[in-house]
């Protein structure tokens, strides 16, 4: 069997697979690759940068014939980031953190499916409430931002499916192999979004240092947190968003004294000769929970693939004994 | 098709659902009505209370013929206490928090299974070592105790499942229907532990009030904390261990100041006497995040029956488009 969900019939792609936006590392190569491969590439417009738009736009049109889309910060863009998108024909527009109202109608209006990221389930009834064709709940679990007091995946996700019912959900946080995708499949999803495992292919704009740190990462050392935006100057509302990253030192030196360090202006100075002199990685390395289960660097062609054969075989067998996995005697 | 996995041919149960061994609520008439239902029934042992136990041992053993155990905190009991539940044959004896080392021996030696829970990896590692037959890997979305640095169910999960290999998994913590116990199954495991949702039923060992609380309770509205067992003065290892729950006076009091409510000797009586005059309820009302699920007080009969069935509903309609279940136009 293929999977067949909501979502691959409502776009049209092979499976229920979407590469989450990750702003700036989820170019349009590794969109392009994710699209031609079967899944949803979805470009990582964050901030809406014009300069950067323009060029990763134009690589993944060029990219590929399949549908693919563009995420954007809801609460970082302007209308003419949205029109900018659109201009390329994308098959999906995301927005993720903030209200959605402003920008909603004018993707109704184009051919693009509109997609929105929830935290909870007062915006879970906003996102239907503005249209949105296709509704991502986000776990605690994902890896950068996400909501300071956020929920978990694997119970998350069933609210928002009743709640959204006939809108299809997808899955988000804490899911990088095919169980994972089976698993948000059980719980209703029509798929699954897929951040920290994509940040580690061959394709990400990341550099060598930030894929071994996710590669040798374990999920116990991930931690949510707004130390690391504050220290850097980031303009993340950072009462309402926290992000999920791997240890850095400046989480040990400042956790649990985020207003202090807000208040410190000698140490973020600090942070930012730290990051010129190279003392600590240029941005914070985002990583969700999950981050173990990442072992390779494959090619993000070789990952869909992958993550959809894992996931056909775990929803065959779950509930059924293998033949081959027989269970140890007792005692 | 029925669920079979490597849990329900080990332990000849029907459907791959335990009942959590609430320490006190889970009582005798609770686990024999799971394990009569298919399940698997487990005492809630907790501290080891020879009085407690007597009484429901006695309860269980009389109230079905079909497979059920036992569960204990491991920090808070004896030997004496395994030894007295070994004596009425139970199907399982299941050690949560704490180094099962001292008891697995005497379980070994018995024809009980010895189930061993664990909340991270190093733990998990220790319960292969000691030969458990089933590990339960118990998410940080659990309502009750557990770990005060937890892991999240969906992340967690596979990694126990692939590290404990073949030693059979059950997924613990966010599950509340079957479609959680779905998402267990396409994980790897061989089945679902389940805590809150069993407490709301006919008959648990819980107050009207807390069943009330339970049906009504939102998952935002739970949260893990140590406040509550300082204020009772429960014996619990605090540094370690925290309760997941919902709301209370006292948590909003104290969140965040647990060393000055651990040092505040009055405050701790005002709680006790607050608890005197019935102006809060006599125990924090434990929840896990799932509790949004929970909308009614069935039986355990018919919510074993229930879970069972939507659980293979979930697996057989993933990754399948329902025909009753037509997408909405787009746009």
């Amino acid at each position: 069997m293929a999977l067949a969900t909501e979502l691959t019939e409502l776009l049209g792609v092979r499976h229920p697979i979407v590469l989450a936006p990750m702003g700036g590392s989820a170019g349009g190569t590794l969109a392009a690759a994710v699209s031609r491969a079967g899944g949803l590439g979805l470009l990582g417009g964050g901030y809406g940068d014009r300069a950067w738009l323009e060029r990763e736009l134009a690589i993944v049109a060029r990219g590929t014939d399949e549908p693919w889309g563009v995420g954007f910060l809801t609460w970082a863009i302007d209308a003419d980031a949205v029109e900018m998108a659109l201009e390329s024909n994308p098959a999906a527009v995301m927005l993720s953190f903030g209200d959605p109202s402003p920008f909603a109608d004018r993707v109704h209006r184009s051919d693009a499916a509109l997609i929105v990221q929830v935290t909870d389930l007062d915006e879970a009834r906003r996102a239907v409430d503005v249209g949105a064709d296709v509704i991502v709940a986000q776990g605690t679990e994902s890896g950068g931002h996400g909501a300071r007091r956020g929920r978990s995946t694997l119970p998350f996700v069933p609210l928002v499916v009743d709640l959204a019912a006939p809108v299809p959900v997808l899955a988000a946080g804490g899911i990088a192999d095919g169980r994972g995708v089976a698993a948000a499949l059980a719980l209703g999803a029509a798929g699954a979004l897929i951040g920290t495992r994509f940040q580690a292919t061959a394709e990400a704009l990341i550099d060598p240092a930030t894929a071994q740190a996710l590669v040798e990462g374990r999920g116990q050392d991930t931690e949510r947190n707004g130390v690391l935006d504050i220290a850097r100057g980031a303009s993340w509302p950072t009462h309402k968003y926290t992000a999920r990253s791997l240890g850095h030192p400046y989480l040990d030196r400042w956790r649990g004294r985020e207003a202090e360090l807000a208040g410190d202006s000698q140490a973020r100075q600090a942070y930012r000769d730290d990051v010129a002199r190279a003392a600590i990685p240029p941005l914070p390395i985002w990583a969700g929970e999950a981050v173990d289960l990442i072992t390779d660097l494959p090619s993000a062609a070789d990952l869909v693939t992958t993550l959809a054969a894992q996931a056909e075989d775990a929803l065959t067998w779950a509930g059924r004994r293998r033949p081959d996995n027989r269970p140890r005697a007792h005692g």
